[in-house]
């Protein structure tokens, strides 16, 4: 199970080219870099009154728009309208794909059930993998479990729907602290570095932080590494 | 989204042929065809009290083998093991599509969202598809709404979960109703006619008993439909 934004594609590459686009067709002069940042500076807060239960369940699709409308001033999007915000807001179903991520999907599909365990709403995941041809077997995640990650139900909900233990999932993020929700639930872990996913100048998540079961470079690498300790789906189902 | 036990896989054929299997390895000598007839007329009543809230949401693997019990003695599978009841009943997870199910699938994938809208629990479905490469977009159904069909909670969520209007969705199932009740929550409706769903003799749902949107005798020709009407993603996007 995959996280999603950060580890299988590039949200901040993604955000900013169709700013700059939007700078071109609409005489804009936003700095989209820092737009960007803000935007997903805003993401964790958002959550933060579903994960408290002092909110009742909200998709991903209408916190980044409340996010969204929060920034419109600052970053001088004014002359936008409602239409244009809701078009620029679902840019997070068209992010594209780190280069090795769908390469690396259809390798491990081959040996284990893929799928994403996101903080992403499902419709958000479907469009996103339709587009770019993410082979996932089945969409889980936050929505369909009703809490977000790292609550723990957000992990046991997706084990539970496919029928697994906890140990015979493997959760596989760009973020530490993802991976240790997931180990908290009992779940595999495999961290897949991804030093770009906030600019050149990233600080973090730039190294493993834990003996996590995989460290990979990617997900070809991830495979790879799968297949050397003799690791896919029988086995697992043997282990039990 | 599609109805999955009748409309895309054959489940009478696949139990039958397990049971015939069964009969050689085991030296049994029990009468699968009646058998089969028997466990699928126990799974609507075994939805009935879960439907109907007496009972908290239970999943269909739990009811199969719910059912399974109760056909143990009459059948004369008491030589069986639990080993062997529990895999018996996973023969729902490898269930065999219909000839034309897997090439119409890959036809409408490429226009449409594809998902199953089935009372199957994810497991079982998303098991069914890896064996026989169902090419599905979303795993949906009674599961992740928490309701069985024919209750409208079932249709209303996989909608939902998609980000679609009723209207934009389609249910497609060789049961007519099941797309009374999709057609009551606001769906189109597609029936696809199963005329050996239950066997040579078949008496139920030789033809479509209203004016659904479409009336096909394969996925193929249901994709062929639905390109002559015009209607696409984009057109039903477009049709909002």
């Amino acid at each position: 199970m995959f996280d999603v934004f950060g580890t299988c594609v590039d949200w901040r590459s993604g955000i900013i080219r169709e700013g700059v686009e939007l700078n071109r067709s609409r005489g804009l002069g936003v700095d989209w870099t820092a737009f960007a940042d803000a935007w997903r500076g805003l993401y964790q807060p958002s959550m933060e009154q579903v994960r408290n239960g002092s909110r009742p369940w909200t998709t991903l699709d209408v916190l980044h728009r409340e996010s969204l409308d929060k920034l419109v001033d600052r970053f001088g999007l004014e002359c936008l309208g409602g239409n244009e915000l809701d078009h620029l807001n679902r840019v997070w179903h068209r992010l594209e794909p780190w280069p090795d991520t769908v390469t690396g999907l259809k390798i491990l599909k081959n040996n284990f059930v893929i799928a994403p365990l996101s903080n992403g709403n499902v419709a958000l995941l479907v469009n996103m993998a339709k587009r770019t041809d993410l082979p996932w077997d089945a969409v889980l995640g936050a929505e369909v479990a009703g809490h977000y990650k790292p609550r723990p139900e957000a992990y046991l909900a997706a084990a539970r729907l496919l029928g697994l233990e906890p140990d015979q999932c493997m959760m596989v993020a760009a973020h530490n602290n993802d991976l240790v929700a997931a180990r908290n639930c009992g779940f595999r872990t495999a961290f897949v570095c991804r030093p770009h996913e906030h600019g050149p100048e990233q600080t973090t998540d730039l190294v493993a932080e834990s003996n996590w079961d995989v460290i990979a470079a990617s997900f070809v690498e991830l495979a790879d590494e799968l297949k050397k300790k003799n690791i896919n789906r029988s086995a697992i189902s043997a282990f039990r």
